[in-house]
């Protein structure tokens, strides 16, 4: 069997562990991820890995090696309804990529990225590191438990004293690799996102009585608004803006809408691209308050900064046909690299779909993946030899 | 007392019967609108009217004089949470044209127009015509009781085989005359109008890793409709058209919307303009599929065409520097049009607010309604004689 197959035959295995028969849902805290993590423990002793685990659910598996640690992996739990290859692929590549080296390696399962638990964000990969805090020992699920409550004993961080690096593959998740023809994308960088809660308030009126002149229509103003976010997006290369939701509460197919809710989701790899199309944006805002009486305020402003990846350069060098894009979406990474050197390498996923059933990656992909993580690891090993 | 204080106490005294305390519901076959009725009732006794009742709850009351009979009233129903005005002054405002006549008059209080419970059209007037059908007596409220349960006996047509003409005082329930700075209107017609549901259906995506050029963004193009809708109405002098709800259903904050799911209401006095919007806007959905990869599906088709109000130039000769305008909303008036001859007055209403507790009208505007409509009654009066 290649290693590709046996890839391809375990993400399927890891399928079964679900929360919700016939679906995968597998969130942190569950019976079935500890399920897929004793799995992967077995297939990380198989390898010759040393395992550790701590309460969260947080799996690593060291091949000791010389001094300093060469960390590989992704996370295991799944958002609701989710596909096959999104984190698991990462752990599953990374327990392929053990072998003889200058230093040490680790291959790490998260327990909690993609947050569909408690809502949150990169709580395994921040457990590994020992930066969870107060405010996410607080945080409570659909059922009212706590984090702290759904938690038996303390979470000791895993990070390995000695960590020189993280490398990471995961599904692109988006359609830029299937669009450009080519099977391995090298990621620049995690994105920087802004989101916010839009509130566009206009004055309600009777559809049949108020004639056009006379408006104050909340919903056309959040129309031009959603049309000048994509405009300004489509302008700038590499930025993205999308409005997720909208909605008129309260509205009737007979009234004017005279308030509107909307989201908005800004993302670029450079910070102050992110921030000059927020800026256009308000500018806009302000333009449908004069011209149209519609008054927009902002709300529930949150987001992040962009992570550089260090080592991408290092792995592009390897893989000189692949295209050099940002991750839109958050990794297991962007924590990492806020400690140590990091790469990214994404593989083509059918259609860009992730988050769903159809999520599909080729074979032949996986085998191409997991001959540049092999190669990737040498090298990033080496040079740590060196350069120590 | 003048006339106008006494409509205006008189609507004072209404307001208090209500389903709801502290807010104004009257729905149709409750104690709250039948105990409004029997205060009108003795209202019509004092003004020396002969009174008349349906199974329904419709109060007639009727001043007989020569052949023929001149029908002026509106309704004493409401919607949820209303205002005083809407119906009630063209109640109130008829009792103040009975007077001295060559023919029959007659006072209606029709109980249904506004449906807030059955959620239908008309009822009232359309049972006082004797043409309710089969499924208006299946409607069903929101406990499940039908129209024909819920009420208590046949009912038996009130409308006087002799009916020459109708007239009706209505609220504009909208912002033109007090734009234009005077107390009334004469309606031209009850505007013709479509609704429709509109599903926008593109491709969901990762709001992160989808580059603007690979989207098919339901809501964008959803949002370049309901602007083309907006600009097709201010191109077009009267018509009006309102996209009143919008919603992503599934949406989230990170999700670019693959479906969209809107409201369209559009409505002219004049049906050909009317259809030649639908079919812009048939061509700009068209143009979406082409263009954005985003299909427009229409559904839920409904509406009705303009209804004339022919005696609106004998009003309009009566009151030389009133606006004509189309009533966008629908009224009484647009059902007895289609058995008699008549005509519609507007009064101003502050703000163009109906539907609303802070529906207002000023005394001054209701003094000069009583007398427009008392001095129409003689005109309609005396024409229904010379030609009949």
């Amino acid at each position: 069997m290649t290693a590709a197959a046996r890839v391809m035959a375990r993400a399927d295995e890891l399928a079964a562990f679900t929360e919700a028969p016939g679906r995968i849902t597998r969130p942190l805290g569950t019976a079935s991820l500890d399920g897929a993590m004793e799995l992967v423990r077995k297939w990380m002793q198989d390898a010759g890995l040393v395992t550790r685990s701590d309460a969260l659910g947080n799996l690593a598996g060291r091949a000791a090696g010389g001094p300093g640690t060469l960390l590989l992996g992704s996370h295991l739990d799944s958002v609701a309804d989710a596909g096959r290859y999104d984190g698991v692929l990462g752990v599953l590549i990374a327990l392929e990529c053990v072998q003889e080296l200058p230093l040490s390696l680790e291959v790490v399962a998260f327990a909690d990225e993609d947050g569909l638990r408690f809502r949150s964000s990169y709580l395994g990969s921040r457990a590994f590191l020992g930066v969870l805090d107060e405010a996410d020992w607080a945080l409570r699920d659909d059922a009212g438990v706590t984090l702290r409550e759904a938690i038996a004993g303390d979470v000791e961080p895993l990070v390995p004293a000695d960590l020189r690096a993280y490398f990471e593959v995961h599904i692109e998740q988006g359609p830029v690799l299937e669009a450009a023809g080519v099977p391995l994308g090298v990621v620049t960088a995690i994105a920087g996102q802004s989101h916010a809660t839009l509130y566009f308030e206009g004055v309600a009126g009777h559809a049949g009585t108020t004639p056009m002149g006379l408006r104050h229509d909340a919903l056309a103003a959040a129309a031009e608004f959603v049309l000048a976010a994509e405009q300004i997006a489509r302008d700038e290369p590499g930025l993205v803006a999308t409005v997720g939701r909208i909605g008129v509460p309260g509205g009737a197919v007979n009234v004017i809408p005279g308030r509107v809710e909307a989201t908005l989701d800004v993302r670029h790899a450079d910070d102050a691209v992110c921030a000059r199309a927020i800026q256009a944006l308000r500018m806009i805002g302000e333009a449908l308050r004069r011209r149209r009486g519609v008054r927009v305020r902002w709300a529930n402003e949150s987001g992040h900064g962009a992570t550089p990846l260090t080592l991408a350069p290092a792995l592009a060098e390897l893989l000189p046909g692949a295209p050099l894009l940002p991750s839109g979406a958050g990794h297991d990474a962007a924590i990492l690299a806020g400690v140590t050197d990091a790469a990214m390498l994404f593989v083509r996923c059918a259609g860009g779909i992730s988050h769903h059933p159809d999520e599909a990656v080729a074979e032949e992909d996986v085998a191409a993946a997991i001959e540049a993580a092999r190669a990737f690891v040498r090298v990033v090993a080496e040079k740590a030899c060196t350069t120590s």
